[in-house]
């Protein structure tokens, strides 16, 4: 009999299906059509001219900007979706509708100068000096005007939306802090008022209690496939003390925090043969208290599954992938070390 | 500059791109890969045996159930996600988590016994017959324990999550009202008591007032691109008069709704070259009273952009087609009569 389950923390409901199920063997990824090729990539050692002026780089010492020697290179996104004002948001009603300027910042980060540096290929070093880009660029907007929630992704494969193949992030600044972000703040205030806990912290302590969904614990990190897995191989990177602020990390946190990504996304990419994916930071936003209630942590979705009629139009999904087996399938991964 | 554009009934937020936008033309899709084709389809007429035997089918005088014969057939899915119980729901509690067993309905509706068969190339009196059929499934299921919500779709295209071609509909009865569905019900009801009038009856005075937005109106129905269409040529069809409940449709209004919704895909199909696109009925739940306050309508979304890291962590979209484009397009489509 396939089984509802209800997301803790966004309350969604999702049917693990049994009679449509697969194996998680059955994800694996064909090898790739076409391979990949660094040729006229913006984002390699010496096409530097062919991005906006870097706006961030972390440099060797003696180079100079937009020039080669760099480690990772910020520049601003050529299409951006959000652009700064000077004259506020121009918020204003069309008729019935409310509108406003797309106000904010669309950034790139890109992870090295290699063409394929993903994250899991990476030395611990470097993808610690891509959660340092993170946290700087995250701190050089959070206190900006109209600048409310500030939003870091990775899209990776073109199935999952990456345009560019060379490895990269966007940040985006949004002007406003809406649908998922402040359905999951509401809920997660809504049960420590009804609990006096945090709901992350709760779920982290039933986690490591039950271990069916845990992919790996690093002492300060939990990676974990969560109960009501909307996505085949969705996994959440989660501090295991109670912090609800991303940009708040120390040295310390941020290196545990890399090892864990760098693992995790290891893992994801050996068993399944680099699938394409998602994955994004939720943290608090940028102007409001959420200390007690909130717990930032980092959302990874596998692009597995077609979102069609029944997610898109009732929000209910279908998942073939029982995320025990997942995470199973996941810690039995053998990593190249 | 990009613009923010919030939905009148939902409340998302969509980024109406500039810098990144593309022509209506940009879209149109280019030859599909491998031809179309009927083999071993078992949904084709003569292929009966090949599904789970019928629950409902419309058919010629003298032809016998499961055999050949029938214009229009209603079976079971064979990987059902909902299936009926004799037990209840089963909610139960799992350490922390709700789940309860994913009770309720699963059927597929397919078209006809032609394989081609899809809704923008049938004639009007066979799309008649599919809406029929959509109806009559409704009021089969509507008053059973345990349904609250009945859910018809069609994903059309692999794209758009179809693992087979022939086109057919399916119908999920749910055990719950939930997410986006949930949400709509809550706005609309919201934008009711503030001002005392249906959303979506304002929204369609407006759009017809405006007219930009406008696909088609052929008295009965309108079909607008939404002001702010989350995905490129996103289309409603919403029938102008005051309607809560999809089910309680007159025979003339059933047939305007036909020749409406024939007519959107066929300019759908023949402006962009046959785009994958999945749609959807959202109507009141089975069990609630919602009269005054909500109003039937069919949304169609084609998929032309992929959700990505901003659309699935945040829930803020990048449509990179202007809704007013998108309808002055699909206006100038020239139908083969």
């Amino acid at each position: 009999m396939p089984e509802l389950r209800q997301a803790l923390v966004s309350g969604q409901w999702v049917v693990i299906a049994t009679e449509r199920a697969k194996r998680p063997h059955d994800f694996v990824r064909p090898a790739r059509e076409g391979a990949r090729t660094n040729n006229h990539c913006p984002f390699c050692e010496g096409n530097e001219v062919m991005t906006p002026p870097e706006v961030m780089a972390y440099r060797l010492d003696g180079s100079r900007p937009n020039r080669p020697g760099w480690q990772l290179r910020v520049v601003p996104n050529l299409y951006p979706a959000f652009v700064p004002s000077k004259n506020g948001l121009g918020s204003r009603k069309v008729g019935l509708y409310n509108t406003m300027e797309a106000v904010g910042v669309h950034e790139v980060l890109i992870n090295s100068p290699d063409h394929y540096s993903d994250v899991g290929r990476l030395a611990v070093d470097d993808v610690d000096r891509l959660i340092r880009a993170y946290v700087d660029r995250y701190l050089a907007h959070k206190d900006r005007h109209h600048i409310e929630y500030i939003h870091v992704i990775v899209n990776h494969g073109r199935e999952a939306g990456a345009s560019l193949e060379h490895p990269h992030a966007q940040l985006f600044g949004l002007p406003l802090v809406s649908g998922v972000i402040e359905r999951e703040l509401q809920r997660a205030s809504k049960y420590y008022q009804d609990t006096g806990t945090c709901v992350f912290c709760h779920m982290i302590e039933e986690e490591l209690k039950i271990g069916d969904r845990l992919v790996l614990d690093n002492g300060r990190f939990v990676v974990v496939t969560p109960f009501a897995s909307a996505f085949p191989f969705e996994m959440w990177v989660l501090p295991k003390a109670h912090r609800s602020n991303f940009e708040e990390m120390d040295g310390d946190e941020r290196r545990a925090f890399a090892v864990a990504l760098r693992e995790t996304l290891a893992r994801l990419e050996i068993g399944l043969n680099d699938p394409p994916f998602n994955y994004y930071v939720h943290t608090s936003p940028c102007k409001q208290e959420t200390r007690e209630y909130y717990h930032w942590h980092l959302e990874i979705l596998p692009k597995l599954a077609v979102a069609a009629g029944l997610e898109l139009g009732a929000g209910v999904f279908i998942n073939t992938a029982q995320p025990e087996a997942a995470a199973a399938f996941l810690r039995q991964v053998e990593l190249k070390v």
